[in-house]
């Protein structure tokens, strides 16, 4: 097939970043891979797996003559990379990102990117929580479902040259409002680690975790696996997506309050009833996932 | 290796009862696995799987000769179960469960149970979500921490035994005081659940669960894989271990809202600080874990 791009720019080679240029890489979506990350030792691990053709020292040798520019860094680091690169961006090209939360990013893109550049949020719900360019693997976003957050002003061109490149990677392209987007995530995804982070803290901080932790077996292990992921990218999403989070996490609250009262009480027949329902919808859910189970 | 039992019988033919049957089986650990279960149809499926030799149609029948009885249902079955037998127990025989909750069942066991007979409480920390006889495998228990809670009246060969057998089955055991054992569990096992069945209540009663369920991905399905578990084992470690539990979901309801709090605060630092934390314990323990990873 015909590459959709001469030149793909990816700024940030971790498990996102690493696994986007080994798809693109992979299905030939783009004739060149540039890619830039600031970390020491990334290039060259990026350039052994294959995750890059090219590697350019900043972000702005990255960007140049590239049409399409993929920002994979945490949320915060995005905004410096759109400092970096606005000077440099020619009109027409496309510009996406990978990031977790999108109303305060595409605030930057709008702030920063130069008249004639088309900028649309993106987000692959294809996270892990190990991160780097040595978790990165070809196959992450395959089946994936992939967020896309244009907005009235975005280009439809644009919108259509993304969602070509993203049925191309093997992933499945809905598009979402950003708000409703930040809304609808931080439900599914950050109220998650969240709940999970603050699992290990309360069992941490008991002062019996080195009993407890003899004891705790696959229950634990899967329970809190978000809370092994990348902690900055945990932190920029809760300072750009706080309202959502909070939103959320006062419903989990009175959630856990109820389970609690219910517990006190005894009241056998609600928590067989609640546990049964939570079992039904998660199950139904799992059926019927349409990205990889 | 010579049987450690001559006619070993098992109440309840579900995950972890047909597990230990053909773990027994396997191990020639006992030389006749007698089994019993109140379902329908269980018999035949324990039968083919070869998780026993012999299908009895009543406990009573099951634990006729029998030198080692396991009782190896939902907790509040227990009860039922242990009224059951205990006519029939004669002097000598062990007696022991796999229920999730210690302190209830030993009450239980020393109000119903003849003098002579030798209950010992027990748990293989080795649950799965999924259950019933079809879920069971030869392999579940190996690596495993197995929870032994004997009395200061507990017969000290009768834990030697125990202890051989729970070896014989490549677990682990690990002696622990009953209401340290419910306390324990209830952090690392019964909160995650209750978390888990919460987190998936929480999405599906805000209205939105169509459109969340469409986002949701792997980080979703790990933190609620707890929720699809047994409902009636749910309920009945709930009903037997409240407060240890309502203990735990205080702490983590506190843990909740200093979370939320400082989101709402944007406390950055904060923030990095309790994830980068966390996440390093987990890595740790996972690093570290006796039980099969």
């Amino acid at each position: 097939m015909e590459p959709l791009f001469s030149r793909a720019a990816i700024l940030g080679l971790g498990l996102m970043g690493g696994s986007l240029g080994l798809a693109l890489r992979a299905t030939g979506a783009a004739r060149t891979v540039v890619g830039y990350d600031s970390a020491p030792g990334v290039f060259e691990r990026a350039l052994e797996r294959g995750a890059i053709d090219v590697f350019a020292i900043s972000p702005e040798a990255a960007v140049a003559s590239a049409d399409l520019i993929v920002l994979a860094a945490p949320v915060m680091a995005e905004r410096e990379l759109l400092c970096a690169i606005a000077p440099h961006i020619a009109p027409g090209v496309l510009i996406t990102d990978l990031g977790s939360t999108k109303e305060q990013v595409i605030a930057w893109a709008m702030e920063l990117l130069p008249d004639g550049s088309h900028f649309i949020g993106g987000h692959p719900m294809a996270g892990r929580e190990r991160c780097g360019i040595e978790a990165a693997v070809d196959g992450l976003y395959h089946n994936a479902i992939w967020c896309l957050t244009p907005t009235t002003t975005t280009n439809a061109d644009a919108v259509a040259s993304l969602t070509a490149l993203i049925h191309r990677l093997g992933a499945i392209p809905l598009t979402l409002e950003p708000a409703t987007h930040d809304r609808l995530v931080a439900g599914v995804s950050h109220l998650p680690f969240v709940a999970a982070t603050a699992l290990v803290r309360t069992l941490d901080t008991s002062g019996d975790w080195t009993t407890l932790s003899r004891v705790a077996s696959g229950g634990f292990r899967d329970t809190t696996r978000l809370a092994s992921g990348n902690p900055l990218m945990a932190r920029d999403i809760c300072l750009t997506n706080g309202p959502a989070i909070t939103g959320w996490l006062d419903a989990y609250i009175e959630e856990l309050r109820r389970w609690r009262e219910c517990i006190a009480a005894g009241d056998g027949a609600t928590m067989l009833a609640d546990f049964a329902s939570a079992r039904t919808v998660r199950d139904a859910w799992l059926a019927h996932r349409q990205d990889t189970p």
